[in-house]
């Protein structure tokens, strides 16, 4: 179902760059120290994304929810940023036809930005009577979200009367927040996101499930998928463990200076999962402190590139710029749909080649040739290749990201489950907008912002 | 209407990890040396980008072929990858609605990537009857536009018989290549990409600009705003020119370890223009060998992000992880479109300080808090802050960027318009689809993939 190929990064292959057997043999005090953390705090119920393709409770909930708005609205528009729309997003583009909002409803639009032109521009193109507005947020208060729902909770409002509330599913605490609030207030629909699941851990939460079951994808086997994956990487040891091997190949690198981690599936459809793998690997590794209270600032960039597309932008940069990047190439063995390339002009050399190949031959002979190049000039690359995209692999993948960025941040000796970088630009965004209690912050972002050089170009 | 503000790449708001005038000033020797050599090259003919904007007779060429097939099909599909396509799709998302396809025609399709599932939809969802396939490769045998074009061109002669040259259109060299050779033979519609100007440079000729004239996009407004952007940015004073000033700080920064280079536009529509970008910056300057041949391996890797969007995705990294990026925000001072916050839910607290405010406001706030928060973490940041997205500042910024790069790569003294990296691939390439005349690399191509096996895990 899925091949994990490790070889690309050894020194077998890439010479004295490369890491030996050796070298992660050494790693094994903190392998264990890593494994150990990740099973107690898995074990106390703190970090429950390993179990949610057990949550059956849940899963019925959003069945039941998909089930009665099921063929209802021809539009449902995501309002939710971050973790709560990468993963639903990751999961449509994977799995619905590209051309699915062309030709098929019901229509998906994840609203993420508050970029003023892109959401008066959907409200100009859709009508509130055939639209649901599912509100993603945990607190209720991420202020993307919270602006966008009162636009819409308003709109509905003056719309649709007293039905406005047929038209609103909320994703939030169980408990807490504004939204909870707002739901028992109003008597809005709701779905719960565990306390104990972080918004880049959610997708296999109703955060993902529930936009996948309105659009018809069967989120079972995105369950059997995740399921499958989590008894293979909760192995303590790491060559059977891929996530562990993952992880462990980019904390030799990274501790080797190799601070970019780019990630290119050769697939249009798996573009958007490794947007979600960018948040993910990004918001938890970088940071500033150590589990022991050290200032640390590590955090590895991840990059997303798109086969082949990208080879006609980021490889010649791959192949010759740095030695500062690991390269893992998704690949797809077989395609849902192919294309034949006709035998036509025989009589020239530059086209006769490609004639009588299948679409998808081409693509997976350039997929090796970039790996084979990447490899030949000493680039560290891995490769997973994946069957076929269906709901199984889509639902292993999140699996195997999830447990490869928490072992790496183990690895890392930090926290891979909070984000206290992003509390300052929160804060001053507050200030900016007269949140009251936030006053005393409009003196540091004037600081921050003086003018001290700056070119005026007037064209 | 732009406006460069790189204080908070100072000493005076970074501290120590800042840079001075005086580094700046220390540069003056080499800044002088890249500017005789970009002035003598574009002297001699030799770098055609900055005259585009001039280049009548083309333009004019331009207006009178989209004003020829205007109005007659309801689908453009642009058959074309890397530097044939980001320039286009980056004048499409930035100045036409992002419903567009939704609601007018022609709409339009970027194909680019081989993806045999994507190209299988399209095909499926669009009739040939309707659509005009423009086809653009300099040479004509880019593998991956070649075998859509195969395709394309079969399924027209099947369909439409004789009709099917009024449905390609080709953007080809002017004189050489296989698609110059068809056009001639089969009397097809082309255009010409002028010798002296790379794919990555070429968004002002005709590979830009007939894709924008077709979907009514003023193109000489995009020409007014390159050719007034072009005057500034020739100056030789790096203080009064906003591109080298933009390279120089790229380069001392890249050369304090700083390897990564983001571009943050807060604005859905720009965020094909970060795609440009990227590769423009990637291609052109990751280099394995300088202008004086040695091996430099250099190269700053260029990153987008989307404001606000990945502020939920990216910013915890960039505000913690370790000190190895310059981050460059757009900021739009007036959008297009607007949206009123309602002053609802004036008793909660979370909610009640949006109310009233515009959609505008709120991100023109995060954009300045995110600002103001990587300043206060001396994290290098630059601001471009254009009045309102339109055709002339969507040109100006073209040339902005095509200089900023040209002149970072005779700072860093390598060539930026060769791509010498991605041959190697290529040639794999052919030897795997049986090209005559590659056979010998499939032997370099089986080391190079060997499976180690210790590094191979099959679920």
């Amino acid at each position: 179902m899925i091949r994990f190929d490790f070889s690309g990064v050894t020194k077998e292959l890439i010479n004295e760059r490369g890491i030996s057997k050796e070298d992660i043999n050494a790693l094994s005090p903190i392998i264990k120290e890593a494994h150990d953390i990740l099973s107690s705090r898995r074990e106390r119920g703190e970090i429950l994304f390993y179990d949610l393709p057990y949550a059956k409770d849940t899963i019925n909930q959003v069945k039941d929810l998909a089930g009665d708005l099921s063929g209802k609205f021809k539009n449902i528009v995501h309002l939710g940023i971050g973790g709560s729309s990468l993963g639903p997003k990751a999961i449509f583009s994977a799995l619905k036809d590209p051309f699915h909002n062309y030709v098929s409803s019901p229509r998906m639009f994840f609203l993420e930005n508050i970029d003023p032109e892109y959401i008066a521009s959907l409200l100009d193109n859709i009508s509130a009577e055939e639209t649901l507005f599912n509100v993603v947020s945990k607190s209720g208060a991420t202020p993307e979200t919270a602006s966008q729902f009162m636009v819409v909770f308003d709109l509905l409002k003056t719309r649709l009367g007293k039905n406005y509330k047929d038209h609103l599913v909320f994703i939030t605490d169980p408990k807490d927040g504004v939204l909870r609030r707002l739901a028992s207030a109003h008597g809005i629909r709701s779905l719960p996101i565990p306390k104990e699941v972080g918004g880049r851990f959610s997708v296999l939460t109703p955060v993902g499930l529930l936009p996948a079951a309105m659009c018809s994808i069967d989120i079972d086997k995105l369950l059997d998928g995740a399921a499958k994956m989590a008894d293979i990487v909760t192995s303590p040891d790491v060559f059977k463990n891929p996530a562990y091997m993952y992880a462990c190949i980019h904390f030799i690198a990274f501790v080797k200076g190799i601070n970019i981690s780019v990630i290119m599936p050769y697939s249009n459809a798996l573009y958007d999962l490794a947007d979600w793998y960018r948040q993910l690997w990004a918001e938890s590794l970088g940071k500033k402190t150590s589990l022991d209270n050290k200032d640390v600032f590590t955090g590895q960039t991840p990059v997303k590139a798109l086969g082949a597309t990208d080879q006609h932008s980021q490889i010649q940069l791959y192949m010759e710029g740095p030695f500062d990047k690991i390269i893992n190439i998704i690949t797809v063995k077989h395609y849902r749909k192919d294309i034949k390339i006709p035998a036509i002009f025989n009589d020239i050399n530059e086209l006769a080649y490609l004639g009588s190949k299948d679409m998808s031959e081409l693509i997976n002979a350039e997929a090796s040739s970039i790996r084979a190049a990447l490899i030949k000039n000493e680039r560290p690359t891995t490769q997973i290749e994946i069957d076929t995209i269906n709901g199984e692999t889509i639902g292993a993948l999140f699996m195997f990201f999830e447990v490869s960025t928490a072992f790496m941040g183990y690895l890392l000796k930090i926290d891979p489950f909070n984000q206290p970088g992003v509390e300052l630009g929160k804060q001053l965004t507050f200030s900016l907008m007269g949140r009251p209690g936030f006053e005393d912050k409009v003196k540091m972002l004037k600081d921050s912002l003086k003018t001290v050089e700056y070119m005026h170009i007037e064209i």
